[in-house]
């Protein structure tokens, strides 16, 4: 296998869930700010024109990080993180999303928008760049409550939930368009989710 | 069980999935128009204030169409639709991923940014609705071309991919906001699609 990959947020959450199963990978870098990920080799192997790309032995081309968590997951189920029972798959899917949905995507639209950083290849709209960053604000309080509650987003389990609201929250401080709340049991379980070795050895 | 619930694509999504599975809930009418899912009452069940949103028996509470549907998936693994072996799990969540994120969510943008059908609880932005009217479009040949190698999006079994790809392309029709462009192997395959007795009886 060969992960096809360029830093950022989602390559970041590949290598965690990587490193938290103990799986190592071959990784191949793609040069994206110099449009490698547009030219038509690249889309042969990812017609969406992303990355991280998973190159399976048989040829394959598995496209969107979750996806590729997904195929490592059934490949090594433990340590599990995309849930057991019926019940705590669905918490963690419901968590992953609202942490990818609701927050990860408005910080990145934030991020994208307001900045251009993309202009060469997307039209960014400032204004909407903006509104995404008072809605990402907005769904702080929601992930706070929760983890005043439970020790993990979707529970007693470290999830992949954890993995996307702790790069999303990364990344937001990192770009510094969104204006973050106060949020103390974030913050309580990002001390502890930061501190695990998948998170520095990636 | 219960789904509360309003009309929606996300509903369709769920009910034709629950279809599939020959699987009966209750269902829960949430006024949506109304801003019921807003009040206090309604975010104790779903503090992120979407529909649907499935109770269980034990009194929680699972929000986001694809948590439920895989809820129901791992409750009722047959017939199966979110892909078995590793590498179709995989399949299953590129393609599921793709056809929510790259083209329905664009749509959905286009929809509430241009139209501001949401203008009471959120601010439109024309401009950003214009452009992902664009971006859903530019995406189109994708699945075209997937859709001319393979009969349904992740390969040859039905999954909850041709459901949401199904379920926008229907979506984006009706509220004309995207100029579609022609799609032969779509249209093949949406007749296939449109033509189960899952799509008619929900």
């Amino acid at each position: 296998m060969k992960l096809h990959e360029s830093p950022s947020p989602n390559a970041r959450r590949v290598h965690i869930f990587m490193a938290e199963k103990g799986v190592e990978i071959e990784r191949v870098a793609v040069d994206i700010r110099g449009g490698e990920n547009l030219t038509p080799d690249y889309k042969a192997k990812n017609p969406a024109g992303r990355v991280p790309v998973l190159e399976l032995d048989d040829g394959t081309f598995i496209g969107e990080s979750v996806a590729i968590c997904r195929y490592l997951e059934a490949l090594h189920p433990q340590p599990n993180l995309l849930g057991s029972s019926a019940k705590e798959i669905a918490l963690v899917e419901m968590w992953q999303r609202r942490a990818e949905l609701n927050f990860m995507m408005n910080v990145a639209m934030a991020f994208r928008n307001i900045t251009g950083f993309f202009k060469d290849r997307e039209t960014p709209v400032k204004e909407y760049g903006e509104v995404s960053a008072v809605v990402a604000a907005e769904f702080v309080p929601m992930f706070d409550d929760q983890l005043g509650k439970t020790q993990y987003l979707a529970g007693d389990n470290f999830s992949i939930a954890d993995i996307t609201m702790a790069i999303a929250w990364g990344f937001a401080g990192q770009v510094k368009v969104v204006e973050l709340p106060a949020a103390p049991n974030i913050e309580r379980w990002l001390a502890e989710v930061n501190a695990r070795p998948s998170f520095s050895a990636s």
